[in-house]
């Protein structure tokens, strides 16, 4: 309706995830993802490279924006704040976000959603459709590097694909490290702890391998390179800025190395340490011809997640037809669109305008 | 608080509006601009241009985001759509545009407006504040060339600076100009309307010339080049797109040219005629040294105008400000922040979230 938005809030994703539950939330973004990337056809959309402004005042942060045109009849922007002080400082996550969706004809704002929740989904999502073309069908151990919130919606997704019977998992901090298995428990496999400095054990006896840390720009990799089964699949997760990184520069001149969006990667993922010509096709690639890579299933393989903007579109455009579909949500009217479109003022009643004001209400400029 | 936010809906809007009057509105937004802009720092602030994503299907269209971070608590991301084919087609406004305020150290979404009436609003403002720098003080003659939207808030915003005894009025569409005498009754200002064919009567009579039409890339100047007052200023507010432009190339030539914003204005505004060496100050400069440039006020100038984030981020601030003073707007939550960081499902009480899925539900992947 014109000027009105459908704001799907917090109680609304919250009773979405409930009546569905967590499988059947994960499962429908794996099939629509997996839909909407065979779809893409980069000759129609439109999905330039997340930008933003970045700033040192009062703490280093920065707001980015990513948008998302497929040739659909709605343009996602995601905006997505990245504060690393926000943890320990304000008992808040590190990536906050939301996520608009305008109608392609008018630009109108037809809906709002949540960011911060769905990027963990998507991501895990993106990780299960990329594992799925390049992994072992057969997978039964996965590792995993970094136990924060992307590695609760890593081994969810994942584990909906594969065989798995365990997780193997380390991370910086033991306690966090040890906690993973109580967050994890609603997907039924053991999760075993792996101290620091026997990290090489763990990557040498996964199938699938996901790193998922907040390395700091500069520090990485997370690992030192060594033996790895010959098929081993690894989802980078963590590298989403320009010095950031998580891999063995030698691991990923082994393998073949796929991006989900290959000029972000080559800023900000895996890729920066890569020639242009030592990188693989992209996830789109991947997914529109699967058959050609199903090879890839008994090598050494790296999916680059740095975060594409196709993901986001298709985890906000999948809330809002389940928050339509179950009647949740919020109208909300927050477009000013006067009934005269040439005159502004034609917003307020004529009776409501007020009166002149005299000019010396600004004598003090 | 933690993940909640304040929705100012048009209902708010209207009823600032309506409580303040058309005037004290506009006279806060033109003290307002003016403080900011003397307090920018472009060392501190980062306002880069806009950019966004461009379709062809179904109609030419295109969404811009336009971000403001001014080294405050409040950093802007302002989202504008244009689509031409929205008035015929839709009945809507060819832009359309909202705006939400995110808090510079956390990232978190602060508060959402408006931005199509809003946008009416700061750039009158915007006019006002160049005006005042570059216009002679006893300007008495107003002409405007396009009487649309932009038309009634340009001479709102300058008939609170200047003592205009008259409007001289044309518009490509006589009906149009005929009609802005009954949008503007307010101002108390005669609008006299000029047949396109006597253009140049008004361009020579006025004392400041608001070119304000939506001509389209490749088809300007809107007038010809011929006498004029030896201190004209012009605010040219009609250009903002590559090849769209107003104003005489032999015009811009002869008198200082100052900017909204360089960068952009060379790309999108009247600069784009020019040499980067034939472009005077910007208006950051104009303000902060205003001494500087008094002499101008005798001779022939022009604000080119494309649009600046600083300027929403005024009027952005400033409504939410009346917002939370007055008491109005919504108290919304879109955040979805998880009680436990690590876990993205914790958002979802533990006893609601479902029961496991078979794997067989993604069987068709």
């Amino acid at each position: 309706m014109r000027g009105r938005s459908l704001l799907v809030d917090t109680s609304a994703v919250r009773t979405i995830v409930a009546r569905l539950g967590r499988d059947v939330l994960m499962d429908t973004a794996i099939v629509r993802l997996t839909d909407a990337i065979r779809a893409f056809d980069p000759a129609i959309a439109s999905v330039p490279m997340r930008a933003g402004v970045q700033y040192a005042t009062p703490a280093f942060g920065l707001l980015e924006w990513m948008p998302a045109y497929l040739g659909s009849t709605d343009t996602l922007v995601k905006v997505v704040g990245y504060h690393p002080t926000n943890p320990d400082a304000r008992g808040l996550p590190t990536v906050i976000s939301s996520m608009c969706l305008f109608d392609t004809q008018s630009g109108h704002l037809t809906a709002m959603v949540d960011g911060t929740f769905l990027t963990a989904i998507r991501t895990g999502a993106a990780s299960a459709v990329a594992s799925r073309v390049l992994a072992s069908p057969d997978s039964r151990t996965l590792g995993v590097i970094g136990c924060g919130a992307q590695a609760v919606t890593q081994i969810h997704a994942l584990a909906r694909l594969f065989p798995l019977e365990r997780v193997m998992a380390c991370d910086i901090n033991p306690a966090v490290a040890h906690s993973l298995g109580d967050r994890m428990r609603f997907v039924d496999v053991p999760v075993q702890v792996i101290p620091r400095d026997r990290v090489a054990d763990l990557v040498e006896a996964s199938d699938i391998l996901c790193t998922c840390t907040s390395t700091a720009p500069g520090d990485g990799p997370v690992f030192a390179d060594g033996p790895t089964r010959t098929h081993l699949h690894v989802n980078g997760v963590g590298s989403d800025f320009p010095g950031k990184f998580e891999l063995p520069v030698t691991l990923l001149r082994r393998a073949l190395v796929c991006p989900d969006f290959r000029e972000q990667a080559a800023v900000e993922g895996e890729c920066q340490q890569l020639a242009q010509s030592d990188i693989g096709p992209d996830l789109a690639t991947l997914v529109q011809r699967a058959a050609l890579y199903q090879g890839s299933q008994r090598e050494l393989t790296v999916f680059d997640s740095t975060g594409w903007g196709v993901e986001d579109h298709v985890i906000a455009s999948m809330m809002i037809d389940f928050a339509r579909e179950f009647g949740l949500g919020q109208d909300i009217e927050l477009e000013c669109l006067p009934p005269d479109p040439r005159d502004p003022y034609s917003l307020v009643e004529p009776a409501l305008a007020g009166i002149a004001a005299p000019v010396a209400a600004i004598a003090r400029l």
